[in-house]
């Protein structure tokens, strides 16, 4: 996740005083110490690693879930179908980090003893980042596998009706000496945060994310929230974001599509689903060897050679105000999650670059919050 | 899998005649009545899917893998680490579709008892369409998941450098009244298979398909295949390429991407590698009511609206060439495997459309088999 443009310009927070705050809003909403510390632990992670879409600026809707659109912020988790390496989990309503994160500590428990254990997720809510439920798989030597149901944002391809989410996969592969492999790709060009994240700062987006209302590819944000994702790879991305979601809620009986909500009167509490699934390494290869090996195919992508930057390329003509261009510009080249963990490692010295929408967008949050606490 | 440009012009084989020739080829080059009988029996069912890429084009190639380059004909798999729902295959240097036939039937085995079954397979060859092992579990009301390792033939994104396979993922959902949902996605636009299907009928390729060797966009399929295929959605195809070489190779120990050969020197024998996944429905959800569900989705697809083929548009502009642009001029739209469903009736009826230089391929096939046979 490259960074987006105007970033120079922001303001830098530390990401401790960031979660403190943030942890401190979700426990203003009546969640508990525990619930709330890893809702800003997971939303500041994400800001962390340069997903900002699906960081802090989510928590004023966040906010208002809880405090008025039915999340139950003292929803428990619990498990519903106990079929060994099978689980159905039902979220009891409380947000989607929640239930995730419960469902995936399961399905890791199980992989344990069942070399595979997989955890469908229903009565969940948004659960933000997915690569935050993937890669809790990595500390156990498991390659974690994590995708959840989104309201939809796309039509079928050759389409127009709004009936597909854009249904993101995440898959987390542990590595040796360097960062783990971490993907994290919802199958359309652009998120709907994405694009309000250039819709804060005044860009037009690039041409390949959206279509208007009617199919009509647009550069216009307001168009594009208004009118249709475009999938990546044209019929191959939509049709993987359709088995995505099925995957993430007809396993586990939760909302399918509209049924979980539309992106004009927002979700139904209660209606998402997901689904995580841990392998666990040691069941088919010695983890020291798939760790070395995983090493030397994040050092052979490293040391392989880039476009020529001078040259005009489709690579980077297509990409021009996408942030994907940066990489073309980059010293060298990444596996997926190399670039979001240097990412991380500079905002960690450096704090995190916040715009003032997202951070008056905090403040609001807070007072409200406060508000409703005394 | 819309239909090839200049379908019309082509002469109509019936399936089981072309079943017949493929296995007595095959049995000519030494496999068994048994084996030879599934390599047909799956490539003509990805000519009659509408998958001409993967079809009985790939027997003068596979002909050439027994007779010359080293492919075990009478290569048997066997079980090499057996852990409950994970196990490990070595395909014995047999053909692809061999060990992957027996690896997806034992990962269905397993999870009949543990609702999850994984097979790795190592010691293996280009096993064809995957879709054919994917919709193996549809019978047993599984979900089925199958990947492979792919002769490197992207570069990451940014690069140049031919180090990524297009390492293509299927999903298949068992569906009630509707026919399943089978989705096949390599993550590329193209395959280099299809891109040859053009070279053939000498058409230009869309210009979203590849980059030459410089990593410049090219309609022109000299260059494309000597140069780049181009990732669905940038880095988020090449990203999941990736990965499910990793899943497909590192598991079970097989070759990934350059271990396993080049596009120039052609595969090393017995060093491709697959991955495949079992879910048991029944274990999460009852059964009637998931594929219930799956054809509501189905419905919903089929009966959405598509765009105004009339409009000049994106979806039609930039795959004017592409087959997937006759889905623009469809009657209705489609849910991944639907079209190919269709496909499927219609050439049992019809039979199949196969190009001359196909038909000539399998004569000579046919002759260099019986020749060593003699």
């Amino acid at each position: 996740m490259p960074e987006y443009p105007g970033t120079e310009h922001e303001r830098r927070i530390a990401p401790e005083a960031l979660t403190r705050q943030v942890a401190a809003i979700f426990a203003g909403c009546g969640m508990s110490r525990e619930d709330a510390g890893w809702m800003a632990e997971s939303l500041v992670m994400a800001d962390l690693r340069g997903v900002h879409s699906h960081g802090v600026l989510r928590v004023p809707e966040y906010v208002e879930k809880l405090l008025a659109k039915g999340v139950d912020p003292r929803g428990r988790p619990r498990i519903v179908k106990d079929n060994g390496a099978a689980l159905v989990i039902d979220g009891g309503n409380s947000m989607g980090q929640i239930g995730a994160a419960f469902a995936m500590r399961h399905a890791i428990e199980r992989a344990r003893t069942a070399n595979l254990g997989a955890a469908a997720v229903r009565g969940s809510n948004h659960c933000g980042a997915m690569f935050s439920y993937a890669m809790m798989a990595l500390a156990e030597d498991m390659i974690g596998i994590a995708t959840t149901n989104a309201l939809p944002t796309m039509a079928p391809w050759g389409g127009k009706d709004k009936i597909v989410g854009i249904n993101p996969l995440a898959v987390a592969i542990p590595a040796g000496k360097e960062a783990p492999i971490v993907l994290d790709a919802a199958f359309s060009y652009s998120s709907h945060g994405k694009i309000r994240v250039f819709q804060q700062k005044g860009y037009p987006i690039p041409s390949t994310w959206s279509f208007d209302e009617e199919g009509a590819p647009t550069t216009d944000t307001t168009k594009a929230i208004a009118g249709l994702l475009r999938p990546i790879g044209e019929y191959k991305g939509v049709g993987l974001a359709i088995v995505m979601g099925i995957l993430a809620s007809l396993l586990s009986g939760a909302g399918y599509g509209l049924e979980s909500g539309n992106m004009v009167e927002g979700a139904i509490p209660g209606k998402d689903g997901h689904f995580f699934l841990a392998i666990r390494v040691a069941a088919f290869e010695e983890p020291r060897i798939f760790r070395r090996r995983v090493d030397g195919i994040i050092g052979e992508i490293r040391s392989s050679r880039p476009v020529d930057p001078l040259k005009e390329h489709a690579q980077a003509g297509a990409a021009r105000r996408d942030p994907a261009s940066v990489l073309c510009a980059s010293r060298h080249l990444y596996a997926p999650g190399g670039l979001e963990a240097e990412t991380e490692a500079r905002y960690r010295r450096e704090g995190i670059p916040l715009n003032a929408e997202t951070l008056s967008g905090l403040g609001a949050a807070e007072q409200r919050a406060a508000g409703r606490g005394a």
